[in-house]
């Protein structure tokens, strides 16, 4: 009788690649960091593609687990996984409905429609980044493996949420690093539903997911943003570096009596403007200016606000610039904190991963010696629900954020 | 002619005492720091009485201040003003008006009629904590400067609040320290005015000010209660060192199937169980037993939570015994996280002053990789804002707070 399983060719097996850790450098991995760095490696084979799957052993061969190698990055191997397990559908299928479950329990539909739902190595993921914007999820990767599966996650996250569109946005210049060109891409669905209009705690939000900042709009400070409601009302507010708008509107939201929204860029300030007509807020202006520049002149004019909000750019993306991130931070606290009424709050923001939580408050303590003010902080804050922080890995750690109540 | 003004004793000039600093010792002081310590002072003069109020210099006679002295204190000097002002009504009845704004800033009345409205040092009032609950204003002095000025103190709040009853609850052992009595006292109005209801975001609690702990209730964890309503819904809650049952009645508002309540203290059940009943919750048991015994036990018998609060009093008031805090929080915090389902929650404080967060989140850490699970740092916090923390005093910031999301 023919058999029908006979006649199909046999599955090759494809048996893994091995890594092997020097002596004593599992000790970082086996306490729940997930990178190896190159110089780590025993050797760094050249004959391994970038990103493919490999496992990883200690110098004496006990298994480590299994992740992504690339040869050409100094973040040689990314660990996905302590079980002898594959990448494949299950396993990003089973990573995605853990990471749902977090911002299930944290996020209701009633708040909010839009969430990170993979905060890469915090949600065991390393290297990818996934946004979900209402109807649209946005993709970003970051490391030569992730890369390759980008298809097999399209399919998977279509399977779950059955999105009205995926983009990839993998615009980072992170990916030079490892060696993978830069793109962006509808990867499937409509281009039309790029554009989608998503909703936090009852403000709502224009959101081009193809076309906007980074993967479309900023969600880490969503909490930070409503916190400030609670120092708004009936408060003439100063917003710098205002991007889509996010504060402002929270601060208006909160019953301000004015906010002046301050970005350099045309383009940033056209869609807070868009932002603000969509919840009809009237009391707000725009200034295009450096922030520096423009916070220097209203101290030379005596402008003074009851909140003034401090949420720049990173200042530093390595740590050898981290004295001249501090510097920055100091100097532009100082000159936002000498616009603060006396009994009027500072918000005030840094997500230069570099700068820790304790350089950027001892930042702002000597810009208010500086200054001659004194501050009471009143609120800190890391990264919301959707942006975990592993313990084990201070590089998924990057905001901070405090309020103070400032007096002369 | 009669001249009404000669006949009037002249007032005495009671020039102020003096005390100077040693060299370099002013540094500390310039920053923002507000106690002396008596090492570091030139002298310290015995001839000055405990809780006189003086003028500080540097060892060069610059004035930098006025405050409180007490030549049996560590604490040598506490730092009041920087200007040339006395701790008059008028002094007082400034720095009140400015904490209040800060209140009634972050604190509508729909939300909560309690709240602390002295912070001590960061509030500029060195040794002095005031909380009001409805109707009920609660002191505590911690300095004999603080303590000689109580019936000032006193006068300016029943004028600025009109309260139905001023307590004093001088019962803390570090105003032995100081070598002031301890005692408690109703120092103004109805006695039994010192029972109030209290409520805070939905909630009740029922607070004897006068019999209760401390000044009748933890009002520093407010947020953090609140924040927990976030993981609570259907969730089946453990609540260790429950005290009034703070936590446990904000996550059966957030929509927990059940909550266990635990606490040593028949005393504090018996407040936490009338609170349940006050707020008109069914669904919860109470427990009393040691906190390390029963979370053993319960690991034993293989139970399991959707979330485990762990709130425990202080693990040590000293520097020195700092070791042996870690080492319970590791074993409690790792007891607490075996009873926590995959893909539950732990939220887990210390308010020992002497822990930093650092070292609390590395303990943490620790705990989870003795229990072999995996935890996503979802949020940390401080102080609520009627805590305020100083920058330039560490002494000010001394809770910890932080949830975590566990998956095995």
């Amino acid at each position: 009788m023919y058999n029908a399983a006979l006649s199909k060719p046999l599955p090759i097996f494809h048996p893994m690649h091995a890594l092997y850790l020097k002596p004593k450098e599992h000790h970082r991995i086996q306490k729940g960091h997930l990178w190896v760095f190159s110089n780590e490696l025993a050797n760094v084979p050249r004959d391994i593609a970038a990103g493919e799957t490999v496992q990883l052993f200690t110098h004496d061969k006990k298994f480590m687990g299994t992740g992504f190698y690339n040869p050409h990055s100094l973040i040689a191997f990314r660990l996905l996984t302590r079980k002898d397990e594959q990448p494949d559908k299950d396993f990003f299928l089973k990573r995605f409905l853990e990471a749902l479950k977090l911002r299930e329990k944290t996020y209701s539909p009633e708040e909010t429609n839009a969430y990170r739902l993979v905060h890469g190595e915090s949600d065991g993921l390393p290297g990818l980044i996934v946004d979900r914007f209402n109807q649209a999820i946005v993709l970003q990767a970051f490391s030569a493996g992730m890369d390759v599966h980008l298809p097999l996650i399209t399919g998977v996250l279509q399977e779950l949420f059955k999105p009205e569109v995926i983009v990839v946005r993998n615009e980072s210049i992170l990916r030079e690093l490892e060696g993978i060109p830069l793109y962006k891409d509808v990867v499937m669905g409509d281009r039309k539903a790029t554009k989608q209009t998503i909703y936090d705690a009852g403000i709502s939000y224009d959101v081009d997911v193809f076309e906007g900042q980074k993967t479309g709009f900023f969600l880490d400070q969503r909490e930070n943003r409503r916190v400030i409601r609670k120092f708004a009302k009936d408060a003439e507010v100063l917003d710098v570096f205002t991007n889509d708008g996010g504060f402002a509107l929270n601060a208006l939201y909160g019953g301000a009596k004015s906010a002046i929204l301050v970005d350099a860029s045309q383009e940033a300030l056209q869609r807070a403007e868009h932002n603000a007509k969509l919840n009809n807020f009237s009391e707000y202006s725009l200034v295009a200016a450096d922030a520096f520049d423009m916070l220097e002149q209203m101290g030379e004019a005596k402008e003074s606000f009851d909140l003034v909000i401090l949420d720049p750019p990173s200042f530093t993306k390595s740590r050898k610039n981290l004295p001249g991130a501090l510097k920055g931070y100091k100097r532009l606290n100082k000159l936002g904190m000498q616009l603060v009424k006396n009994g009027g709050f500072l918000a005030t923001a840094s997500c230069s991963h570099h700068v820790s939580e304790e350089d950027f408050l001892q930042t702002v303590h000597q810009a208010a010696l500086a200054a001659g003010c004194q501050l009471r902080l009143i609120y800190k804050n890391s990264q919301p629900f959707d942006h975990p922080v592993l313990l084990s890995m201070p590089e998924t750690s990057y905001l901070k954020f405090a309020c103070f109540y400032l007096t002369r």
